[in-house]
């Protein structure tokens, strides 16, 4: 069974458990696909009336994105799981003969890159989502502000914890060239992100 | 239906709704619950293996505060829900005749502290995570290590939500004894905790 079909609760009971599945990658992605979700609450709760008609059509396109990421962000919660499984797999496998090791060595590796491919797609999905925050912060319905400041909030621990992720995997991955694109896609996701969680800080602090 | 008891899938759709619950608040506290339990998944990947003996009845005491604050944030997510909704109900109580206004006044103030109680609570509960994570993170299997520090960014984030939420509703509140006793709280909960969670980063980056 995917994550996003079981219960809450009993998705919380396998976190807690000592299987390696779901980890700290799956509950990131998580918590980005909260970020997102609240996005999208916050939109809904501005489209539609008068008062704001000025910016619905821009609203009502961040409403699509981040509902495409909450969707994304909730596949990428399941697909870590299935990454770190493979990997895994890969370390379970025979290494006798010379000829078992270089497949298992080979297999390793490729299964690393994959696990490390999850977490940065979910860096770039909740750095998606802050930017959304930021973007929409000062034009969305005010009673929303709360829950527009807990998206960025979650979404930036998604993304932290993302990161973590792809350097615990990059640290494993002996591919010169994998590394250090891996690392440039990082830095552009991470490049303004800071700037725009204390953008969207400042406006809701602005309304306590 | 409780938000524990429905599918993952189906809480984030109802988070993405316009509906004004489940929102920030309760999204907040279920990032506690996640780092509650990767804190959980931490220690049970050390404790009972032979190399990890001499923290063995500390971890066990870690763990069972851990799953009992992963139980208490996932309550607190459906607390913070009827909260919120209670306030609602204040909202559209009638206000026409003098009786009506000083009772519709009363009942708001009484659901704004109720409102307040949950988001201070989840800031306790996941401040403890935060704590926890610390305590442990250089007894912890070094396995575990991503998953701790995702852990602590969790319920960083969770604690900080929770904040937001609290001051939103403390802005509604007259009464100034309880305003400052909320404030004294927080400010409890907050103390040293960047300090620990920096205490998680520099061991999770030691080891990348």
């Amino acid at each position: 069974m995917t994550h996003k079909d079981k219960r809450v609760n009993v998705y919380l009971e396998e976190l807690a458990s000592s299987s390696a599945t779901p980890g700290g990658g799956s509950a990131t992605a998580l918590a980005g696909a909260m970020g997102a979700g609240l996005v999208s609450m916050a939109c809904r709760l501005t489209v539609g009336r008068k008062r704001f008609a000025d910016v619905e059509d821009e609203l009502q396109g961040v409403l699509d994105e981040a509902e495409a990421l909450r969707l994304r962000l909730t596949d990428l919660a399941d697909a870590d799981s299935q990454a770190f499984d493979q990997v895994m797999a890969a370390y379970r496998l025979p290494k006798e003969t010379p000829a078992q090791q270089t497949a298992r060595h080979t297999a390793i590796q490729s299964a690393l890159q994959g696990a490390t491919q999850v977490p940065l797609e979910t860096a770039l999905a909740c750095g998606a989502v802050v930017r959304l925050a930021a973007q929409v912060i000062e034009k969305i319905n005010p009673n929303a502000l709360g829950d527009a400041g807990a998206a960025a909030l979650l979404a930036e621990a998604g993304l932290k914890g993302a990161q973590l992720n792809v350097a615990i995997n990059l640290a494993g991955i002996n591919d010169p060239i994998f590394v250090q694109q891996a690392n440039e896609e990082l830095h552009t996701v991470l490049c303004g992100i800071d700037k725009d969680k204390e953008r969207v800080f400042a406006v809701v602090s602005g309304h306590v």
